[in-house]
């Protein structure tokens, strides 16, 4: 259940209940209804009854911040016939979340530390709201705020340990686990034809537990491959996975190629920081029409000091000649894509060096159309490798693209040398 | 009302409810509750019961294709009480659509013919289910596919003109808009008590339209004021927005300062692309810990070429004295930030500079804690100004919030000048 007039007027799209039905799936929690509804009380009131009576428990997102819209806290008190009353340590905390910023907390935020008599909390780690876990007979209101992140984080640490706990009360428990294999450079219908015997295999077989293979697009990250495993115990259930991991790779590398660049959330940079720091190799990397979007993601991989020296971001063509020595002439072309990739190991000190040139649209450059992008690779010992690309989308996809498609050329590459 | 059970599972997100809402708060309509059910008859007509419990009308999307999971029809018809009887003309439509195809329609696209006795339908203009117009007493229910273009082309065609005509007869016919004022830099509790006034003045107010204020926490790109006006006519709608804006405005900047960035879809970087261009001065930037996050949202906007001329990642301190001519010494200071600034300008031939240090963490680096950021800032004849930020998150959202302060203090600074 979300919460929030922005959701029913569209100015937001509601991400968290697509997020929580994946876990709640993976989980072996069976979730039949979302709702959304605004900042009106009666309406939070009535929507949360309804929930209720439809289900044996409701996770509410949204409506737990300090303003006056905020009022998810007074509705559950209601549909408890509790009284709210203000925890004091909670209050506390909160003020001292806003000393460390040197801010001074307002007497609205106060407000987050009321928690209706019966219901225990979920401590806040990021923001100010704690969340709440009220229950209800045996039926139970988690309530956590709306912001994504802060709803992810507390819907593993508070509330899928207590649904597993009630779930094994409940007699209902099995282990479900899902591992993502995740690739890029193919298509669904070549991922689904290359796997169909072994998803006819794992039909037929009649096995203590289970595994089952899905496919999910996931946009410019590229596609997955779900397994998702079934046992009583999570030995058996792992067991299985490493099993299916193992045959469903054997198969992709055999029809498709080295494909699969990661694991569940494995991004393509993090796949590129294996290689280097198994070779002992530092990166630099020359960018025009990514404009430090390459460069920006290898640095969300933990420890990128160990092997990313930098990067220059070359949008202006003078940059391109003054700063990394390519020479006076056409920017969008192979040719400038091997010297950019040269010109970033020289100007950075690194020892690989990546460049890329392109037109990401809306309007030709030199002649080029939108989509053409060239990728260099400039590796210790070899004349750079220039290859050439043509990316669907518009101005914005046409970059994500490029990016991710250049970090999959350099981790290929650095594979095979 | 969403049927499908992908929507249960996170496999799609539901992203017709939200284009919904926002045509339907545009048309005047409240919309008060979403839901999502799965393809599961039961569950189907009990939520098309709770939907026309709590409301006058409801539009179900989803659930009208060929198979024998779409099954929103006989959910709508045991709902009405009433058969449905397969429509020869339908049918006959749906075999020609195919037959334009060289393909053979088949028995189950039959079904897509069947309509619950007293309904209407919506023809298809592009595919094969007709969508359906289901009266229950003064009540109603919509029924259309759940493949965005064909849903939004019937709502537009066949819903929105009964929905009119039907307000018309209640005499609620009324113009809704919205705008939004983008804020950086405060608290959703200070935006609350810097605009209470405005907002009690407005509810204390009687006037032919009316508008409301909402606050919306959109997450690392800052706080939203929602402006929504609403009137008989679209020109007494915009004026009273207009007023309302005026008021706002003013009133934020005295208590609070220049931290409106944009109106409605107006992003931070848009904001520093509108003050550069109107001073007609050029950028370079030089990131450390951002990595390239402020460069690659730069050039996100449209034009940038004209005012952007390019950045230098240096992610190693060794970039920073040997590319920017950072002197020698400890890298994470104010004194290192601004040389960052007038490095970016030398170096990349632009008026201003903007170069950014700090510890994103999850380790101290030179003994400085992560979330410790500065900001340098290098204005045409001026000595560089630098800035100490103390941000919170962890290590991808320090970057996130690194990127948009510095965005903003580029923006005030150029302002300011």
């Amino acid at each position: 259940m979300a919460v929030g007039t922005e959701l029913l007027l569209g100015q937001i799209a509601d991400t968290n209940s697509a997020w929580l039905g994946e876990q709640l799936a993976a989980a072996g929690v069976g979730s039949h209804f979302h709702q959304a509804v605004g900042d009106n009380h009666a309406r939070i009131v009535l929507t949360l009854r309804t929930a209720l009576a439809r289900g044996d428990g409701v996770i509410v997102c949204g409506g737990l911040g300090p303003t006056q819209d905020d009022i998810t806290r007074e509705a559950i008190a209601e549909v408890m016939n509790a009284p709210l009353v203000r925890d004091g340590a909670i209050v506390a905390r909160i003020a001292s979340f806003f000393e460390s910023r040197n801010r001074t907390m307002s007497e609205n935020n106060a407000r987050q530390g009321d928690v209706p008599v019966g219901a225990t909390i979920i401590e806040q780690t990021q923001g100010t709201a704690p969340g709440l876990i009220c229950p209800l007979g045996n039926k139970v209101i988690y309530a956590v705020p709306g912001v994504p992140y802060e709803m992810a984080e507390m819907f593993e640490r508070g509330i899928l340990p207590d649904l597993r706990r009630r779930m094994a009360e409940a007699g209902e428990e099995a282990i479900i686990v899902s591992r993502v294999l995740r690739t890029w450079g193919t298509s669904e219908s070549a991922l689904a034809e290359a796997l169909q015997e072994r998803i006819d295999a794992l039909d037929a077989a009649s096995l203590e537990g289970s595994v089952t293979i899905a496919f999910l697009a996931s946009g410019i990250e590229g596609l997955k491959v779900r397994l998702t495993g079934r046992a009583r115990t999570e030995a058996a259930v792992l067991a299985l996975l490493d099993a299916e991991e193992h045959a469903v790779r054997s198969v992709l590398t055999e029809k498709l190629g080295d494909i699969v660049f990661g694991v569940d959330d494995e991004s393509m940079e993090q796949g590129v920081a294996t290689v280097l720091l198994a070779r002992g190799l530092s990166l630099g990397v020359a960018e025009s029409l990514t404009g430090g979007l390459i460069a920006s993601r290898l640095v969300d991989v933990p420890g990128a000091s160990r092997w990313f020296r930098g990067g220059v971001v070359a949008y202006d063509s003078a940059v391109k000649h003054r700063v990394l020595g390519v020479p006076e002439g056409p920017v969008v072309t192979e040719a400038a894509a091997g010297a950019m990739a040269e010109g970033a190991c020289a100007v950075l000190g690194a020892d690989v060096g990546l460049g890329i040139t392109g037109v990401a649209g809306p309007d030709d450059q030199e002649g080029v159309t939108p989509g053409t992008v060239f990728v260099g690779l400039a590796l210790p010992s070899h004349q750079p490798v220039t290859r050439r690309l043509r990316l669907p989308g518009d101005r914005v996809r046409v970059r994500q693209y490029a990016a991710i498609s250049a970090l999959d050329l350099l981790r290929r590459a650095l594979l095979e040398s």
